[in-house]
């Protein structure tokens, strides 16, 4: 039997990092690619969609480009990217048929038990760089059950600015160490931690492709690691 | 059997006023003050307490006042009645308690299951002035399945601002005419309209409290008539 985390009845809210945490975007976005164009390199097409996200981001918090939703970022990417992949002659309805792929993206097999479980215990809420729309589908299609959604959108600030995770605390007007935050991303928690929020790390091997497993072994800082969702619902002590 | 509505094909996202369209503001401030001092007049306090949201509102819009949630204005009205209720007595913490009644407020017998069956056809929302914490709680509370919960807090206006209503259409990238919005209250369906949204009025004769049925015979103007989500539900054709 777990041991129940002392953390449990202090902490009030759990905000969830969405892309790699809750959802596969990896295998999601390599079986759209290679569903719409057979004999493409989807796995190499997955990562270099995905290695454009932080440069646009640094754009908009340089103020080059002023506040952009992640759907319009993934657009511009995706059109830098096609022709690498030789696909420069996807028309219109395609690239947008594509883009929306991230509306789509699958949640691990744990995802929707696990936060419905977690969600009797806790207030749960997505803090995702993804924006509203984006989160709705997600939660639509994936039967993911969110008390609310929060994101960039909402702060008019990415991750790992202070603001969204200060802003979760201000939403459910709790203390800063009344949130925790839950995330396969060192970097993102410990930018929660220096707000003072706590932090859970969930293993996601398998982020980048089976090809290239993730080094997922603990490291010091994280007040919890969790193989996954519903190991994180046992260690905090949430009913089946 | 009831027809189903042309607009059901057109429409893809339902917005949902709450005070008084969802829940039952009169019925559970009457009754959270009448059990926390027995002989109050119930019904006077929560029309009282009502009375006073949008001259509250009106001191945040003319810049008298920065940004508020309503949570907060709910305390600054409940501070000012209390006295003309004779309950100027009560401490700090009862105070704090009876605010957060507006996050205990319970839904009308047909919101839980109306809305169920709405989200299975389209994608819904809330978009209340209400707060994103006190919505959260709601929902939580009276098992209200939305699909996304909007607020005045995300678009940083209060309804009627067209900012709240094509902020909608913004966040689900959709066309003003493709959001419908779903209210008691002719004023706010009547500024929806004239951002280009449908509208669907509920009729909910007991928003005030027994003692002062409103009057809800259809007005021109509103796309919809339903007395309730249920029926709402039928006309658009959601699948039982």
């Amino acid at each position: 039997m777990t041991q129940i985390h002392p953390l449990s009845s202090q902490v009030k809210v759990l905000a969830f990092d969405v892309f790699g945490t809750v959802v596969d975007w990896h295998g999601s976005i390599q079986r759209e690619i290679q569903s719409m164009v057979p004999g493409v390199d989807g796995d190499a097409f997955a990562l270099a969609w995905r290695a454009g996200y932080q440069p646009a981001m640094q754009r908009v918090r340089s103020g080059e480009l002023g506040w952009t939703r992640i759907d319009d970022l993934h657009r511009m990417i995706l059109d830098t990217i096609l022709p690498e992949f030789g696909l420069q002659n996807l028309n219109e309805s395609q690239r947008q048929h594509l883009n929306l792929a991230w509306h789509r993206l699958r949640p691990w097999e744990d995802s929707a038990p696990g936060l419905r479980r977690l969600r009797q215990r806790f207030t749960t809420c997505s803090l995702s760089n993804g924006n509203l729309g984006l989160l709705t589908e997600l939660a639509k299609n994936g039967s993911l059950t969110w008390d609310c959604l929060l994101s960039a959108e909402v702060f008019r600030a990415y991750k790992p600015d202070p603001a969204t995770y200060l802003g979760v605390a201000n939403v459910f007007d709790v203390k800063p160490d009344e949130v925790m935050l839950v995330a396969a991303h060192h970097d993102d928690l410990a930018a929660a931690r220096r707000c003072g929020l706590h932090s859970a790390y969930i293993e996601r091997p398998l982020e980048f492709g089976s090809a290239r497993p993730k080094d997922v072994s603990p490291q010091a800082g994280n007040d919890i690691h969790a193989q996954h969702l519903i190991n994180l619902a046992d260690q905090l002590g949430c009913p089946d």
